[in-house]
């Protein structure tokens, strides 16, 4: 999620003067000039000017390239002027500096003085505020807010303090049933032979249908999964004058994508800038930076990095009016086409030879039902405008995303998949699930709480070079849903049919 | 999920003949006689079958509408067969019965004789699924299999046999930690005041940012919202031997809605059957059925009673060739249009009157900030193609359905969304969210499980009724985090351009 | 297309005080008082306005239910003003009046004096703009403005009057070559037996491709066409203070379906208010108005019939803000899901059975390719997000659209479509094409064109009920299109499969 | 449109043996070789076979690279072999041959000799097919058939010889009336000046509406109009084993673009292979291919030159299993999200800045209005599921294909949009329309026939280098139609309020 680049608050005035704070809300970057501070308009004489780091106050004029001063993410500068107020009202701080990697940045932001109201938010907080204190004292808040007594959602196994990076305000836990399935045999590149499945769900059946859909893929030898493509993006826009520059700008962009590559790959060791996908609309250019993210599902990555670049692009080209991090186009946690078809997170396909007689044995249906029940369902799904042609995969891609500590919310653009049916001459069939845009990771999010780690080790999907593995396991559990209920539906069919028959006896 | 509605299992030679057992898959049901018996095609005669229910074998031809059997849904009946036997290999079974009330019923199934290899899966079972050594064998098995000791997935505050109806094999939890954020003030019709929100997440940041959202809202004077639509889905397919007659079967669907909705609601005291949407294509005719749920979700409810329907539609109607009771045409769990347009679930609107000094202070940007942005993000949107014109409702959304027991995967088609914004003559920004397909339940699912039962007490959405009042919440919620991120992207463009123009000096 | 329904015009100063014209664009009533006159805010004494009809003056007090004025659309009144003058710049006059059947109407305008610039327009124009001295005006007008002497453009067999209603400016014609195609047997309900098949296009290979898909068609007994559905919509927008009021607006809408359908058909004999679907979002309520209209199209039809039901209404719900006729819910010209789900104009579905000899003999392929080749296109179509799971309906319907005197551009609409294919148990292929919002007529529009009628006679598609006759002829066509195409493409399939096996002999 | 490569016919016995044709429907080459026939699975000594070439008889041994026959698309090869019958029935025949420049080609095909039929088509034909005695015979059939005498669509201008390649079975000529509008000032890169607008239409007040909005944007300054991108495709896809193979194809493509494209443009003078899109999905990988391809729409060239493409691809490239030039990922004559966001033909935007004073004294309605409604219309679009959030480029983008000789169908794709507008601080209006996938031609298709020459000389779009001459006249005619029609909805609110308000009174 974005945030303001660089915010200033705390503005006030002080005994000899004023202060307030700047915080960096880019990335991490190293001041090495103070060029000009201006308040209300006014020039502030630099040497009036000091800048607070930790507890001593540093003179603005000696921030240098030699003498750098880091001002990493999330940092907090405080800045004192001598001999000037502001007084009550909103005021303008002009800010220009030089800084490193990214060169001269100036920017103008206001911050009021005021009489501060009631606080809008009383919920308790704490300097360390995963602390046991703080914690009870807001579950005390709930009960006192609402007369709830907490007897289940305060208790949990591990130390809060491992929740920082994952949630503000801790209070509890939601514990979330896991039901087991499997073994379920994948053939995968990197997830090979029996995986248990640890599926964290509240659906009654869901576990039993799964496991059954399992059964019949052992018995069919196991189910081949592929990881085809893995992207993760953040897309910009640029926005010009007319569609005649940001036609040009398409082309700019081209021809120098080395250096945006350079630019962006520069604040991070992982990440790396595969290409852009550039669309022109009415004056906008939207840029989907496509970047490859190892074993995090990469979303900060990439903002970041895109950031980065679209710093740099905006050093660089003039005919730039507007600019927005984000427009639409990437699509986080929606469903959407381009995610469909241009792949976000990995792109993974399940695939199963299903042998007639393990199908008929075990689900009690043909595979010519499955089979005419797809094509049929193929024109309920054109008929609707859905995401997905298949049954239910984000029944397992949720129970799996909970279990493992993913991004939940993912199951927006993650439930989107493509079935394909065949049958084969022999009337064994051939049944595949491609889902387009699985994000998921083993490194970062909630992959590291406390009973997520210990599904992602259950799963053998720890350490570095791992979340392949998880993501051809997901697919292998989807495609056991799927046979699992095409079983079940087609089965109706036949029952139905049979009734139908019977009733003229 | 869909079931097969009668199974045949355990078929086996006995002493005396042969047994087998047929568990009823459909819904509560009573035999009222029992017409027929075949076995590989051979009619047995009626005197030579008894049926096991519970302790006592009851002669089939006793059954009758003076003397009959409870049959409900998951009941397993025995069915004895003095003198015959059948011997390893596949066997057919038809059967004929009547039923109350759904009349005359006649299947015909398979079952095989066979030697039992290894079973696929050795998951550790037993009659009481959810006692403590079932459960403690299980998790020994993961370690076992895996080498994984288990510290907190076993760590649960509650007894398991609360997840019976929720999960099978059930194992231990997935903790999920919940930070609050609020209070958030909504104006309703059914949710009126201040709540406090607990939001189950592992994506750092999002409590914090949706809680700046809320104090966007608050100091606006609350979230107003309002559920203007309510229905779920169940879309049946018959198919036809051309189009002609499934235009026809349309006309008399219309024609016998009352008899329809009446076999319906015949199967549950809470559902009713609002209207059904038939579309034609081929020789199909798709039906989506629209129910009213009560405080159920009603997946299950609507499937049952459109089930009852169709059996009864079925029994009138001589053209139909095929039936499947779902073909993706309701949609579950999948984004799509016909849910966007025709809702699924409770659609819900959340607007907000924010007054520009609010939004400046508060988030420090300006209403033509993001009005601007919510311009060239809906051109992103169209050209993605994407569910959602706003940003991302899908984390909210998630969050609360973990933290209250909601069908996570819901969250395919819950993370559509239509955000409108408007700029007034005084400057204010209107902003509405409209979440057209939001699958919510106070009652059923996962709603009464320990921590998830807490969480909706402290939304106070428990009890009859009150599911309107959770979907109100999670309106407002959204909308939060719509402000908030709107308001995080936007001083991105505000600070860029800034940067922009400062590299000149 | 919509126009604004009263505009005033011709403001200018007189000898005796002023006048302007009225022009009435919404549709025909009859005034029966004249109620107040405002000039630039002040009040106008009735005695000194008079009403221009023809040639004679009336006196506005003289209006009356008893001596009631005709005032049809696109009748033009002037109205004179004694004893004021406006002079140059812009000013406002407002007009209350009654009028049957649409009671008091009142309605606000400004119009200019102003000295007029030079035409931005220099195309000759003449009171009857269709005589034949203007229409060569116009066209030395060409040569003398571009150099082009016309030889072609300038021939054309039909007297240019007829072109009224038709084309404004008239000028020539294009001659858009017909290939002749058939005879095409068709089964359908209103059209039975051979028909040739006027095509107009100028895309080689299109009549010779559709010609052979007629005759596989023919050779298996004829194609099968029934229309399934039949309406045409207009969608206005009613916008509330809040999604309160559209959700209780909705209601309103439901319980007043009578009396908003009388009011609605109080402005044609024709066209009959079938349903309205209404979808709420923000605080919008889209009315999709659906109805009958007989043999024409019938966009012209239902936009004077939805203004009229929407004028009663604003009537009647004092909560509506703001109003708009259309708002891109309807959705005229466009390809959108909702024409897929819902139907605009005709949803025609054309089905055959192909016997494989058939199929083998005239096309030189398989039913199993072409099945084969649905099935992966199908995956194709879904990837891409296409409104048309099969081939080139467009082709033959725009053919036939231009040859018959359609509204060519709802090939928009009218090209969306839905394949489905199966195979029968003897090998056979099921092929059927659903075209779900065709839109076509046999009367109004360009349907009394020269050409045009002469290719609706060749059809036997003129006079009263013809309008299905001619949409199950499409239907067959567009089947005959698809066949054709479909095995062209396999049988590429056929010869590279080959191709490539024998590269290693 | 596609056409089987190569096509066996005319099997029959002859006096001395046996004799068919080859007919040639791939593209130009040269066999350099024969090497080998069978029939029926039964070698044939190459000794016993000729080629019959024109009137003399070639033996097939002679061929060779220094005695090379040319086999350019559409001839057709006899091909006499002796001393052996076939007699009725169905016969297969498999020849190996070795071409310029696609090497060794082997194919497999199955002829009948069957009793011909009654001929399916009774359309008279000739060897001339388009001379004057073949088309009265066939303008006599129709009479004939139909009783229909033709008084119109006989009457042509132009010598019908000229419809060759345009049109098979050439019977006459629709006439559709042109109205002229304009003149239109464009500033594009190509199109710069004021431009008469020939439109050909049927629909009444659409040249009226047209030039109402041409006059808004003349006295604006005019329309600005930019190509942005101009790219067509042919998709074919490739099937494998499994998805691994296809994911490895998609390298395999990636590492040989140069060599791909170099064998796709040695099929054509004009086109160059750009980029290829990949997507994969189950065992398929879809290529689309995207060409630039000079005033040509260019599909049939890229077809020719995609297949030539394939076919060496094919030769490389061992693990396809099957293979299609098409499978709906192009998407040739089909709305399609993939066309809006990848381009299909040209990318156009035309932009206008409109003064509100020239809005409103010109359409009488204020910017506000406007961009009121659009932003309304976006909500609207979004639940419609449209390609196109504007009013109706399809009105003039199909009458300036009727005009200019395009392929009308072309419509499909050519209808969608993007409308975007914003108010500047002045209160004027910004007004832009993307139409991404314009498919328009100068050269080939319709643009040589009579009339359509003339009106592309009116519009002074032909010769080289012209067609974006012509897509920045056809984006600004656009633009005037929607701020046109976008003016008449906006100013029905305006009406309508005042109607509303003024019943109080």
């Amino acid at each position: 999620m974005l945030g303001q680049l660089y915010t200033v608050g705390s503005l006030r005035d002080t005994e000899s003067g004023m202060a307030f704070a700047v915080k960096n809300r880019l990335f991490d970057a190293t001041l090495v000039g103070i060029e000009s501070l201006r308040v209300d308009g006014d020039d502030v004489p630099l040497g009036h000017v000091h800048l607070a780091v930790g507890d001593e106050l540093l003179p603005a004029t000696t921030v240098s390239p030699v003498r750098p001063l880091a001002f990493a993410l999330k940092d907090v500068v405080g800045i004192h002027v001598e001999g000037r107020k502001v007084g009550t009202g909103t005021h303008t701080i002009d800010i220009a500096w030089r800084s490193d990697p990214f060169g001269p940045l100036s920017f103008s932001v206001t911050d009021s003085v005021v009489e501060r109201g009631p606080r809008a938010d009383g919920i308790p907080r704490a300097d360390d505020n995963y602390s046991t204190d703080v914690i009870a004292a807001r579950q005390r808040y709930i009960t006192e807010k609402t007369g709830v007594e907490l007897h289940h959602v305060n208790q949990y196994s591990f130390d809060p303090a491992l929740t920082h990076g994952n949630v503000e305000n801790f209070t509890g836990v939601a514990q979330v049933p896991i039901g087991l399935a499997g073994p379920l045999r994948v053939n995968g590149e990197h997830a090979q032979g029996e995986f248990l499945i640890p599926l964290a769900t509240a659906e009654g059946t869901l576990v039993a249908s799964y496991n059954r859909g399992m059964k019949v893929l052992n018995e069919s030898g196991g189910v081949t999964v592929t990881v085809v493509d893995d992207c993760m993006q953040r897309a910009p826009v640029f926005i010009f004058d007319s569609a005649r520059e940001s036609r040009d700008f398409k082309h700019w962009v081209d021809e120098h994508f080395a250096e945006i590559a350079a630019t962006a790959e520069s604040t991070t060791s992982v990440g790396k800038l595969l290409y852009i996908d550039t669309v022109l609309a009415a004056k906008f250019a939207f840029l989907r930076f496509n970047f490859s993210t190892g074993d995090a599902a990469g979303q900060n990555m990439v903002g970041r990095a895109t950031f980065a670049a679209c710093s740099w692009i905006l050093e660089q080209v003039d005919s730039v009016r507007r600019f927005f991090l984000e427009a639409n186009f990437a699509t986080d946690k929606k469903a959407s086409q381009v995610n469909i078809m241009r792949t976000r997170g990995k792109r993974v396909v399940a695939e199963a030879l299903i042998p007639r007689h393990v199908l008929s044995r075990v689900m009690r249906v043909h595979p010519e039902s499955l089979f005419y029940h797809a094509g049929v369902a193929n024109v309920g799904s054109f008929l609707a405008g859905v995401n997905n042609n298949g049954l239910h995969s984000a029944n397992g891609i949720t129970a799996l995303f909970i279990a493992t500590g993913q991004d939940v919310a993912n199951v927006a653009e993650s439930s989107a998949g493509v079935i394909y049916t065949d049958l084969t001459p022999d009337g064994d069939l051939y049944l595949s699930f491609t889902i387009p845009s699985l994000i998921v990771a083993t490194h970062g999010g909630g992959t590291a709480l406390a009973t997520q780690r210990e599904c992602l080790e259950i799963l053998g999907c720890t350490g570095r070079g791992s979340v392949n593995k998880l993501a051809e396991i997901i697919g292998g559990v989807v495609l056991a849903g799927e046979i699992s209920l095409a079983s079940a539906i087609s089965s109706l069919d036949w029952v139905s049919s049979h009734e139908q028959y019977g009733r003229n006896r």
